[in-house]
Protein backbone atom coordinates (compact mmCIF):
# COMPACT_ATOMS: atom_id res chain seq x y z
CA UNK A 1 0.00 0.00 0.00
CA UNK A 2 1.48 3.63 -0.98
CA UNK A 3 1.99 6.11 1.48
CA UNK A 4 -0.94 8.77 1.76
CA UNK A 5 0.11 11.97 1.83
CA UNK A 6 -2.38 15.03 2.70
CA UNK A 7 -1.23 18.86 0.79
CA UNK A 8 -3.10 22.06 1.36
CA UNK A 9 -3.86 22.41 -2.71
CA UNK A 10 -4.21 20.28 -5.20
CA UNK A 11 -1.72 18.49 -7.66
CA UNK A 12 0.45 21.10 -9.11
CA UNK A 13 0.62 23.28 -5.68
CA UNK A 14 3.62 23.92 -3.60
CA UNK A 15 2.47 21.42 -1.55
CA UNK A 16 2.42 18.92 -3.74
CA UNK A 17 6.32 19.85 -4.87
CA UNK A 18 7.46 19.70 -1.46
CA UNK A 19 5.62 15.93 -1.24
CA UNK A 20 7.54 14.93 -4.13
CA UNK A 21 10.77 16.16 -3.02
CA UNK A 22 10.22 14.67 0.53
CA UNK A 23 8.57 11.58 -0.18
CA UNK A 24 9.05 10.60 -3.49
CA UNK A 25 6.34 10.08 -6.69
CA UNK A 26 5.55 7.09 -5.58
CA UNK A 27 2.34 8.26 -3.12
CA UNK A 28 -1.37 8.36 -3.16
CA UNK A 29 -1.91 11.94 -2.88
CA UNK A 30 -4.97 13.46 -0.20
CA UNK A 31 -5.84 17.20 -1.75
CA UNK A 32 -7.30 18.94 0.90
CA UNK A 33 -8.72 22.92 0.53
CA UNK A 34 -7.99 23.86 3.80
CA UNK A 35 -5.32 23.29 6.65
CA UNK A 36 -8.19 22.41 8.78
CA UNK A 37 -8.91 19.55 6.50
CA UNK A 38 -5.27 18.53 6.41
CA UNK A 39 -5.28 17.84 10.13
CA UNK A 40 -8.86 16.10 9.59
CA UNK A 41 -7.35 13.84 7.25
CA UNK A 42 -4.25 13.02 9.90
CA UNK A 43 -6.55 12.62 12.80
CA UNK A 44 -9.04 10.18 11.27
CA UNK A 45 -6.05 8.17 9.93
CA UNK A 46 -7.50 9.19 6.29
CA UNK A 47 -4.03 10.08 5.76
CA UNK A 48 -0.44 8.63 6.80
CA UNK A 49 1.91 12.15 6.66
CA UNK A 50 0.60 15.61 6.00
CA UNK A 51 2.16 18.71 4.25
CA UNK A 52 2.36 21.86 5.89
CA UNK A 53 3.41 25.49 4.85
CA UNK A 54 4.87 26.67 7.97
CA UNK A 55 6.84 29.99 7.33
CA UNK A 56 7.92 32.13 4.41
CA UNK A 57 10.86 34.20 3.77
CA UNK A 58 8.65 37.66 2.99
CA UNK A 59 5.83 37.41 5.05
CA UNK A 60 6.95 35.37 8.11
CA UNK A 61 5.04 32.51 9.82
CA UNK A 62 1.59 31.24 9.38
CA UNK A 63 0.33 31.98 12.64
CA UNK A 64 -2.58 29.72 12.89
CA UNK A 65 -1.07 26.77 11.74
CA UNK A 66 1.32 26.84 15.22
CA UNK A 67 -2.33 26.77 16.96
CA UNK A 68 -3.67 23.83 14.78
CA UNK A 69 -0.44 21.48 15.47
CA UNK A 70 -0.44 22.54 19.18
CA UNK A 71 -4.69 21.89 19.63
CA UNK A 72 -4.63 18.70 17.64
CA UNK A 73 -1.77 17.13 18.65
CA UNK A 74 0.20 16.45 15.89
CA UNK A 75 4.22 15.96 15.60
CA UNK A 76 6.41 17.53 13.60
CA UNK A 77 8.35 14.71 12.17
CA UNK A 78 10.82 16.97 9.58
CA UNK A 79 10.77 20.14 7.81
CA UNK A 80 11.79 21.09 3.90
CA UNK A 81 12.70 24.28 2.07
CA UNK A 82 11.51 25.06 -1.25
CA UNK A 83 12.54 27.89 -3.24
CA UNK A 84 8.75 29.73 -4.74
CA UNK A 85 8.81 30.56 -8.21
CA UNK A 86 6.24 32.41 -9.59
CA UNK A 87 5.09 32.22 -12.62
CA UNK A 88 2.26 34.20 -14.95
CA UNK A 89 0.58 31.11 -17.17
CA UNK A 90 -2.25 31.04 -19.84
CA UNK A 91 -4.17 29.22 -22.46
CA UNK A 92 -1.34 28.17 -25.17
CA UNK A 93 -1.56 31.49 -27.58
CA UNK A 94 -3.52 34.34 -25.43
CA UNK A 95 -1.41 37.08 -24.74
CA UNK A 96 -0.84 39.47 -21.67
CA UNK A 97 -2.59 42.27 -23.02
CA UNK A 98 -5.92 40.20 -22.91
CA UNK A 99 -5.86 39.12 -20.19
CA UNK A 100 -8.62 40.62 -17.73
CA UNK A 101 -7.92 39.14 -14.53
CA UNK A 102 -5.17 37.43 -12.72
CA UNK A 103 -6.21 34.79 -9.90
CA UNK A 104 -3.93 33.13 -7.28
CA UNK A 105 -3.38 32.28 -3.84
CA UNK A 106 -3.08 36.05 -1.97
CA UNK A 107 0.35 35.43 -1.39
CA UNK A 108 1.84 34.79 -4.59
CA UNK A 109 -0.65 38.25 -5.70
CA UNK A 110 0.85 39.86 -2.63
CA UNK A 111 4.14 38.57 -4.02
CA UNK A 112 3.74 39.83 -7.38
CA UNK A 113 2.01 42.87 -7.65
CA UNK A 114 4.94 45.14 -8.03
CA UNK A 115 4.87 43.24 -11.72
CA UNK A 116 1.33 43.86 -12.16
CA UNK A 117 1.69 47.96 -12.10
CA UNK A 118 2.92 47.94 -15.70
CA UNK A 119 -0.59 46.27 -16.58
CA UNK A 120 -3.18 48.48 -14.29
CA UNK A 121 -6.53 46.88 -16.60
CA UNK A 122 -5.25 43.23 -15.13
CA UNK A 123 -7.74 42.91 -11.81
CA UNK A 124 -5.73 40.70 -9.48
CA UNK A 125 -8.40 38.41 -7.94
CA UNK A 126 -7.41 35.98 -5.08
CA UNK A 127 -7.64 32.26 -4.85
CA UNK A 128 -7.73 29.33 -2.60
CA UNK A 129 -5.15 27.87 -4.23
CA UNK A 130 -2.10 28.41 -6.53
CA UNK A 131 -2.94 25.05 -8.58
CA UNK A 132 -6.00 25.58 -8.31
CA UNK A 133 -6.92 28.55 -11.13
CA UNK A 134 -4.49 26.45 -13.45
CA UNK A 135 -6.75 23.68 -13.92
CA UNK A 136 -9.65 25.31 -13.82
CA UNK A 137 -8.43 27.87 -16.88
CA UNK A 138 -7.92 24.03 -18.98
CA UNK A 139 -11.03 22.87 -17.59
CA UNK A 140 -12.87 25.62 -18.52
CA UNK A 141 -10.88 26.95 -21.93
CA UNK A 142 -10.61 30.36 -20.45
CA UNK A 143 -8.88 33.04 -22.62
CA UNK A 144 -9.26 36.23 -20.56
CA UNK A 145 -7.67 34.68 -17.52
CA UNK A 146 -4.24 33.63 -16.01
CA UNK A 147 -3.13 32.18 -13.41
CA UNK A 148 0.31 32.57 -10.67
CA UNK A 149 1.26 29.37 -10.54
CA UNK A 150 4.52 26.54 -9.85
CA UNK A 151 6.03 25.34 -13.06
CA UNK A 152 4.34 22.22 -12.48
CA UNK A 153 1.40 23.33 -12.75
CA UNK A 154 1.91 24.70 -16.51
CA UNK A 155 3.07 20.90 -17.11
CA UNK A 156 -0.05 19.26 -15.69
CA UNK A 157 -2.24 21.67 -16.75
CA UNK A 158 -1.43 22.16 -20.31
CA UNK A 159 -0.52 25.95 -20.32
CA UNK A 160 1.88 28.25 -21.65
CA UNK A 161 4.20 30.55 -18.85
CA UNK A 162 4.25 33.80 -21.01
CA UNK A 163 5.94 35.56 -17.76
CA UNK A 164 8.31 33.62 -15.61
CA UNK A 165 9.67 34.43 -12.46
CA UNK A 166 7.36 38.01 -11.89
CA UNK A 167 7.83 37.72 -8.09
CA UNK A 168 9.49 40.83 -7.10
CA UNK A 169 12.09 39.59 -4.21
CA UNK A 170 13.82 36.58 -6.39
CA UNK A 171 14.92 35.12 -3.10
CA UNK A 172 11.63 33.55 -1.68
CA UNK A 173 12.11 30.60 0.44
CA UNK A 174 9.22 28.77 2.33
CA UNK A 175 9.52 26.39 5.20
CA UNK A 176 7.50 23.33 5.22
CA UNK A 177 6.74 20.93 7.94
CA UNK A 178 6.24 17.05 7.60
CA UNK A 179 3.06 16.62 10.52
CA UNK A 180 2.33 12.80 11.68
CA UNK A 181 -0.17 11.98 14.11
CA UNK A 182 1.73 9.47 16.20
CA UNK A 183 4.99 10.62 17.16
CA UNK A 184 8.21 8.86 15.04
CA UNK A 185 11.21 8.64 17.11
CA UNK A 186 14.35 9.42 15.05
CA UNK A 187 17.88 8.09 16.26
CA UNK A 188 19.34 10.69 18.42
CA UNK A 189 22.27 11.44 16.33
CA UNK A 190 20.03 12.59 13.59
CA UNK A 191 18.02 15.26 15.42
CA UNK A 192 19.08 18.47 15.46
CA UNK A 193 16.54 20.86 15.47
CA UNK A 194 13.23 21.04 17.66
CA UNK A 195 10.07 23.24 17.62
CA UNK A 196 8.92 23.87 21.48
CA UNK A 197 5.86 25.56 23.20
CA UNK A 198 5.61 27.43 26.23
CA UNK A 199 4.14 29.84 28.56
CA UNK A 200 6.01 32.05 31.26
CA UNK A 201 4.50 33.96 33.67
CA UNK A 202 4.07 37.87 33.27
CA UNK A 203 7.69 38.42 35.66
CA UNK A 204 9.50 41.01 33.67
CA UNK A 205 12.85 39.13 32.18
CA UNK A 206 10.71 35.86 32.38
CA UNK A 207 11.31 35.09 28.49
CA UNK A 208 14.91 36.00 29.02
CA UNK A 209 15.54 33.91 31.37
CA UNK A 210 14.31 31.17 29.74
CA UNK A 211 16.40 32.58 26.56
CA UNK A 212 19.15 32.04 28.75
CA UNK A 213 18.69 28.93 29.78
CA UNK A 214 18.65 27.57 25.92
CA UNK A 215 21.89 29.44 25.46
CA UNK A 216 23.72 27.87 28.16
CA UNK A 217 22.61 24.57 26.74
CA UNK A 218 24.28 25.60 23.15
CA UNK A 219 20.66 25.74 21.80
CA UNK A 220 20.62 28.79 18.82
CA UNK A 221 17.12 30.06 18.69
CA UNK A 222 15.79 30.01 14.95
CA UNK A 223 12.12 31.31 15.29
CA UNK A 224 10.38 32.88 18.10
CA UNK A 225 6.67 33.97 17.86
CA UNK A 226 4.72 34.75 21.11
CA UNK A 227 1.09 34.06 20.64
CA UNK A 228 -2.22 34.56 22.88
CA UNK A 229 -3.46 32.20 24.62
CA UNK A 230 -6.50 30.68 23.76
CA UNK A 231 -9.87 31.82 25.83
CA UNK A 232 -7.16 33.56 27.75
CA UNK A 233 -7.05 36.97 26.56
CA UNK A 234 -3.55 38.50 26.40
CA UNK A 235 -1.54 35.60 28.29
CA UNK A 236 1.40 34.69 25.25
CA UNK A 237 1.90 31.46 24.84
CA UNK A 238 6.13 31.59 22.97
CA UNK A 239 6.48 28.73 19.35
CA UNK A 240 10.07 28.64 19.45
CA UNK A 241 12.45 26.64 16.79
CA UNK A 242 16.21 25.57 17.85
CA UNK A 243 18.63 23.96 16.12
CA UNK A 244 21.91 22.22 18.33
CA UNK A 245 24.97 20.18 17.66
CA UNK A 246 24.58 17.59 20.31
CA UNK A 247 20.79 15.62 21.09
CA UNK A 248 22.90 15.86 24.84
CA UNK A 249 22.87 19.38 25.20
CA UNK A 250 19.05 20.02 23.63
CA UNK A 251 17.81 16.72 26.63
CA UNK A 252 19.46 19.08 29.22
CA UNK A 253 17.58 22.40 27.83
CA UNK A 254 14.35 20.06 27.78
CA UNK A 255 14.74 19.00 31.38
CA UNK A 256 15.74 22.83 32.76
CA UNK A 257 12.71 24.44 30.72
CA UNK A 258 10.29 22.06 31.69
CA UNK A 259 10.65 23.17 35.64
CA UNK A 260 11.28 27.00 34.39
CA UNK A 261 8.25 27.42 31.84
CA UNK A 262 4.65 26.70 32.02
CA UNK A 263 2.76 23.94 29.91
CA UNK A 264 6.21 22.89 27.86
CA UNK A 265 5.49 21.02 24.80
CA UNK A 266 7.66 19.53 22.38
CA UNK A 267 6.07 19.93 19.33
CA UNK A 268 8.66 17.83 17.54
CA UNK A 269 12.76 16.75 17.30
CA UNK A 270 13.59 16.45 13.57
CA UNK A 271 16.62 16.82 11.05
CA UNK A 272 17.36 20.56 10.58
CA UNK A 273 16.84 20.64 6.36
CA UNK A 274 18.98 24.22 6.21
CA UNK A 275 21.96 24.07 4.84
CA UNK A 276 24.13 26.75 5.71
CA UNK B 1 -11.83 71.30 8.69
CA UNK B 2 -12.58 67.61 10.29
CA UNK B 3 -9.71 65.03 11.31
CA UNK B 4 -9.85 62.73 7.98
CA UNK B 5 -9.10 58.86 9.83
CA UNK B 6 -8.75 56.32 7.54
CA UNK B 7 -10.09 52.89 8.52
CA UNK B 8 -10.13 49.15 6.57
CA UNK B 9 -12.67 48.51 5.92
CA UNK B 10 -16.27 50.67 5.63
CA UNK B 11 -18.88 52.38 7.72
CA UNK B 12 -20.33 49.69 10.05
CA UNK B 13 -16.68 47.88 10.49
CA UNK B 14 -14.87 47.15 13.55
CA UNK B 15 -12.27 49.34 12.33
CA UNK B 16 -14.83 52.22 12.17
CA UNK B 17 -15.95 51.02 15.98
CA UNK B 18 -12.11 52.17 16.93
CA UNK B 19 -12.03 54.78 14.86
CA UNK B 20 -14.90 56.40 16.74
CA UNK B 21 -13.99 55.41 20.29
CA UNK B 22 -10.84 56.95 19.40
CA UNK B 23 -11.74 59.96 17.80
CA UNK B 24 -14.99 60.36 18.54
CA UNK B 25 -18.14 61.22 15.50
CA UNK B 26 -16.52 64.42 14.54
CA UNK B 27 -14.76 63.22 12.03
CA UNK B 28 -14.28 62.37 8.22
CA UNK B 29 -14.24 58.82 7.67
CA UNK B 30 -11.44 57.39 5.06
CA UNK B 31 -12.84 53.80 3.86
CA UNK B 32 -10.07 52.04 2.56
CA UNK B 33 -10.54 47.96 0.96
CA UNK B 34 -6.96 47.46 2.21
CA UNK B 35 -4.31 47.72 4.55
CA UNK B 36 -2.11 49.13 1.21
CA UNK B 37 -4.82 51.54 0.05
CA UNK B 38 -5.28 52.97 3.81
CA UNK B 39 -1.28 53.19 4.15
CA UNK B 40 -1.02 55.25 0.72
CA UNK B 41 -3.82 57.93 2.05
CA UNK B 42 -1.28 58.30 4.87
CA UNK B 43 1.59 58.68 2.41
CA UNK B 44 0.19 61.04 0.64
CA UNK B 45 -1.70 63.15 3.11
CA UNK B 46 -5.21 62.90 1.93
CA UNK B 47 -5.39 61.42 5.45
CA UNK B 48 -4.40 62.87 8.75
CA UNK B 49 -4.63 59.48 10.70
CA UNK B 50 -4.84 55.55 10.10
CA UNK B 51 -6.42 52.90 12.38
CA UNK B 52 -5.36 49.63 11.95
CA UNK B 53 -5.83 45.95 13.64
CA UNK B 54 -2.66 44.57 14.67
CA UNK B 55 -2.90 42.03 17.42
CA UNK B 56 -6.07 39.65 17.69
CA UNK B 57 -6.68 37.92 21.39
CA UNK B 58 -7.15 34.83 19.24
CA UNK B 59 -5.48 34.40 15.48
CA UNK B 60 -2.17 36.75 16.92
CA UNK B 61 -0.30 38.93 15.07
CA UNK B 62 -0.92 40.48 11.33
CA UNK B 63 2.33 39.72 10.60
CA UNK B 64 2.54 41.33 7.36
CA UNK B 65 0.52 45.08 8.70
CA UNK B 66 4.70 45.41 11.26
CA UNK B 67 6.69 45.44 7.66
CA UNK B 68 4.07 48.18 6.31
CA UNK B 69 4.54 49.86 9.06
CA UNK B 70 8.46 49.85 9.13
CA UNK B 71 8.74 49.84 5.52
CA UNK B 72 6.74 53.31 5.10
CA UNK B 73 8.42 55.02 7.68
CA UNK B 74 4.76 55.26 10.04
CA UNK B 75 4.98 56.26 13.39
CA UNK B 76 2.49 54.49 15.96
CA UNK B 77 1.14 57.24 18.38
CA UNK B 78 -1.98 55.23 20.38
CA UNK B 79 -3.12 52.24 20.65
CA UNK B 80 -6.64 50.56 21.58
CA UNK B 81 -8.58 47.13 22.47
CA UNK B 82 -11.86 46.60 21.08
CA UNK B 83 -14.43 43.73 21.99
CA UNK B 84 -14.98 41.58 18.94
CA UNK B 85 -18.73 40.27 19.13
CA UNK B 86 -19.72 38.55 16.40
CA UNK B 87 -23.51 38.72 14.76
CA UNK B 88 -25.12 36.88 12.63
CA UNK B 89 -27.65 39.17 10.59
CA UNK B 90 -30.20 39.07 7.11
CA UNK B 91 -33.14 41.47 5.80
CA UNK B 92 -35.72 41.55 8.57
CA UNK B 93 -37.91 38.74 8.62
CA UNK B 94 -34.96 36.17 6.94
CA UNK B 95 -35.18 32.96 8.97
CA UNK B 96 -31.49 31.20 9.24
CA UNK B 97 -33.31 27.92 7.69
CA UNK B 98 -33.74 29.99 4.54
CA UNK B 99 -29.96 31.18 4.31
CA UNK B 100 -27.77 29.58 1.66
CA UNK B 101 -25.19 31.38 1.87
CA UNK B 102 -22.91 33.71 5.05
CA UNK B 103 -20.50 36.27 4.21
CA UNK B 104 -17.69 38.00 6.58
CA UNK B 105 -14.24 38.13 6.63
CA UNK B 106 -12.19 35.05 7.40
CA UNK B 107 -11.07 35.84 10.45
CA UNK B 108 -14.38 35.89 11.90
CA UNK B 109 -15.32 32.73 10.33
CA UNK B 110 -12.84 30.86 11.73
CA UNK B 111 -14.03 32.57 14.79
CA UNK B 112 -17.60 31.06 14.37
CA UNK B 113 -17.07 27.87 12.35
CA UNK B 114 -18.17 25.82 15.26
CA UNK B 115 -21.49 27.68 15.46
CA UNK B 116 -22.26 26.87 11.55
CA UNK B 117 -22.10 22.94 12.39
CA UNK B 118 -25.10 22.89 13.22
CA UNK B 119 -26.20 24.55 10.13
CA UNK B 120 -24.03 22.17 7.29
CA UNK B 121 -25.96 23.31 4.52
CA UNK B 122 -24.86 27.22 4.91
CA UNK B 123 -21.88 27.94 2.76
CA UNK B 124 -18.92 30.03 4.14
CA UNK B 125 -17.66 32.54 2.07
CA UNK B 126 -14.98 35.13 2.82
CA UNK B 127 -15.18 38.61 1.80
CA UNK B 128 -12.99 41.67 2.46
CA UNK B 129 -14.74 43.49 5.53
CA UNK B 130 -17.77 42.59 7.56
CA UNK B 131 -19.71 45.01 7.44
CA UNK B 132 -18.88 45.19 3.06
CA UNK B 133 -21.47 42.23 3.08
CA UNK B 134 -24.08 43.75 5.38
CA UNK B 135 -23.83 46.87 2.83
CA UNK B 136 -24.59 44.62 0.04
CA UNK B 137 -27.56 42.67 1.74
CA UNK B 138 -29.75 45.85 2.08
CA UNK B 139 -28.54 47.52 -1.23
CA UNK B 140 -29.62 44.45 -3.29
CA UNK B 141 -32.47 43.02 -0.98
CA UNK B 142 -30.65 39.50 -0.76
CA UNK B 143 -32.85 37.38 0.92
CA UNK B 144 -30.52 34.09 1.13
CA UNK B 145 -27.28 35.67 2.43
CA UNK B 146 -26.59 36.48 6.18
CA UNK B 147 -23.40 38.69 7.19
CA UNK B 148 -21.16 37.92 10.45
CA UNK B 149 -20.55 41.66 11.50
CA UNK B 150 -20.68 44.31 14.07
CA UNK B 151 -23.94 45.13 15.58
CA UNK B 152 -23.77 48.89 14.89
CA UNK B 153 -23.22 47.66 11.09
CA UNK B 154 -26.83 45.93 11.52
CA UNK B 155 -28.44 49.89 12.54
CA UNK B 156 -26.38 51.37 9.94
CA UNK B 157 -27.96 48.94 7.62
CA UNK B 158 -31.31 48.41 8.50
CA UNK B 159 -30.75 44.86 9.64
CA UNK B 160 -31.93 42.19 12.21
CA UNK B 161 -29.65 40.16 14.35
CA UNK B 162 -30.88 36.76 14.43
CA UNK B 163 -28.01 34.96 16.26
CA UNK B 164 -26.15 37.58 18.53
CA UNK B 165 -22.51 36.45 19.45
CA UNK B 166 -22.18 33.63 17.57
CA UNK B 167 -18.43 33.07 18.29
CA UNK B 168 -16.70 30.41 19.91
CA UNK B 169 -14.64 32.17 21.77
CA UNK B 170 -16.37 34.76 23.70
CA UNK B 171 -13.48 36.36 25.21
CA UNK B 172 -12.28 37.95 22.36
CA UNK B 173 -10.23 40.88 22.39
CA UNK B 174 -8.57 42.99 18.96
CA UNK B 175 -6.26 45.60 19.33
CA UNK B 176 -5.20 48.33 17.30
CA UNK B 177 -3.18 51.06 16.48
CA UNK B 178 -3.35 54.75 15.22
CA UNK B 179 -0.92 55.74 12.93
CA UNK B 180 0.74 59.01 11.66
CA UNK B 181 2.97 60.31 8.58
CA UNK B 182 4.75 62.31 11.22
CA UNK B 183 5.82 61.04 14.87
CA UNK B 184 3.73 62.89 17.23
CA UNK B 185 5.45 63.85 20.91
CA UNK B 186 3.37 63.06 23.83
CA UNK B 187 4.78 64.43 26.97
CA UNK B 188 6.93 61.94 28.99
CA UNK B 189 4.91 60.85 31.66
CA UNK B 190 1.97 59.86 29.38
CA UNK B 191 4.20 57.23 27.67
CA UNK B 192 4.65 54.07 29.11
CA UNK B 193 4.50 51.35 25.98
CA UNK B 194 6.71 51.27 22.55
CA UNK B 195 7.33 49.15 19.73
CA UNK B 196 10.69 48.69 18.47
CA UNK B 197 12.06 46.88 15.94
CA UNK B 198 15.75 45.66 15.90
CA UNK B 199 18.22 42.82 14.38
CA UNK B 200 20.73 40.87 16.07
CA UNK B 201 23.37 38.96 14.79
CA UNK B 202 22.98 35.09 14.42
CA UNK B 203 25.28 34.73 17.30
CA UNK B 204 23.95 31.86 20.09
CA UNK B 205 21.78 33.73 22.69
CA UNK B 206 22.20 37.57 21.08
CA UNK B 207 18.50 37.60 21.73
CA UNK B 208 18.73 36.48 24.99
CA UNK B 209 21.11 39.29 25.46
CA UNK B 210 18.93 42.26 24.74
CA UNK B 211 16.08 41.03 26.46
CA UNK B 212 18.17 41.13 29.30
CA UNK B 213 19.04 44.59 28.66
CA UNK B 214 15.23 45.22 28.59
CA UNK B 215 14.10 43.12 31.99
CA UNK B 216 17.31 45.11 33.47
CA UNK B 217 16.08 48.70 32.63
CA UNK B 218 12.68 47.74 33.59
CA UNK B 219 11.13 46.79 30.49
CA UNK B 220 8.27 44.25 30.38
CA UNK B 221 7.87 42.44 26.98
CA UNK B 222 4.17 42.24 25.96
CA UNK B 223 4.74 41.18 22.55
CA UNK B 224 7.40 39.50 20.03
CA UNK B 225 7.71 37.91 16.62
CA UNK B 226 10.69 37.49 14.82
CA UNK B 227 9.98 38.68 11.42
CA UNK B 228 12.54 37.19 8.36
CA UNK B 229 14.39 40.32 6.75
CA UNK B 230 12.70 40.85 3.11
CA UNK B 231 15.65 40.05 0.39
CA UNK B 232 17.79 38.62 3.39
CA UNK B 233 16.56 35.21 3.24
CA UNK B 234 16.40 33.81 6.83
CA UNK B 235 17.76 36.59 8.73
CA UNK B 236 15.56 38.15 11.65
CA UNK B 237 14.45 41.23 12.62
CA UNK B 238 12.42 41.42 15.76
CA UNK B 239 9.13 43.09 16.44
CA UNK B 240 9.05 43.88 20.07
CA UNK B 241 6.33 45.86 22.39
CA UNK B 242 7.19 46.92 25.83
CA UNK B 243 5.85 48.47 28.73
CA UNK B 244 7.62 50.83 31.60
CA UNK B 245 6.54 53.00 34.71
CA UNK B 246 9.11 55.67 33.83
CA UNK B 247 9.92 57.21 30.60
CA UNK B 248 13.56 57.18 32.07
CA UNK B 249 14.11 53.67 32.36
CA UNK B 250 13.28 53.58 28.82
CA UNK B 251 15.47 56.02 27.01
CA UNK B 252 18.17 53.90 28.83
CA UNK B 253 17.13 50.99 27.59
CA UNK B 254 16.97 52.86 23.88
CA UNK B 255 20.44 53.69 24.12
CA UNK B 256 22.07 50.66 24.95
CA UNK B 257 19.44 48.62 22.58
CA UNK B 258 21.27 50.89 19.93
CA UNK B 259 24.57 49.97 20.53
CA UNK B 260 23.92 45.84 21.09
CA UNK B 261 21.77 45.73 18.14
CA UNK B 262 21.48 45.94 14.26
CA UNK B 263 19.62 49.10 13.00
CA UNK B 264 17.37 49.94 15.53
CA UNK B 265 14.11 51.68 15.23
CA UNK B 266 11.26 53.20 17.31
CA UNK B 267 8.27 52.48 15.30
CA UNK B 268 6.29 54.28 18.55
CA UNK B 269 6.34 55.79 21.67
CA UNK B 270 2.36 55.88 23.24
CA UNK B 271 0.44 55.49 26.30
CA UNK B 272 -0.92 51.66 27.28
CA UNK B 273 -4.39 51.28 26.21
CA UNK B 274 -4.14 48.52 28.06
CA UNK B 275 -6.22 48.26 31.78
CA UNK B 276 -4.81 45.61 34.45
Amino acid sequence: MKLKVAIQGIKGSNHHQVAKDFFGDDIDLVECLSFDKLIEHLIEGTADKGVMAIENSIAGSIIPNYNLIYHNNLHIIGEHYLSIHHNLMVKPGVSIESLVEVHSHPMALLQCKEFFKQYPTIKLVEDVDTAETAKRIQEQNLRTIGAIAPKVASELYDLEIISPEIQTIKNNATRFIILKKQNKVLPKKEINKASLRFITDHKRGSLATVLNVMSDCNMNLTKIQSLPVIETPWKYAFFVDVTFDKYEDFEKGKALLKIMSEDLRILGEYKNARKG
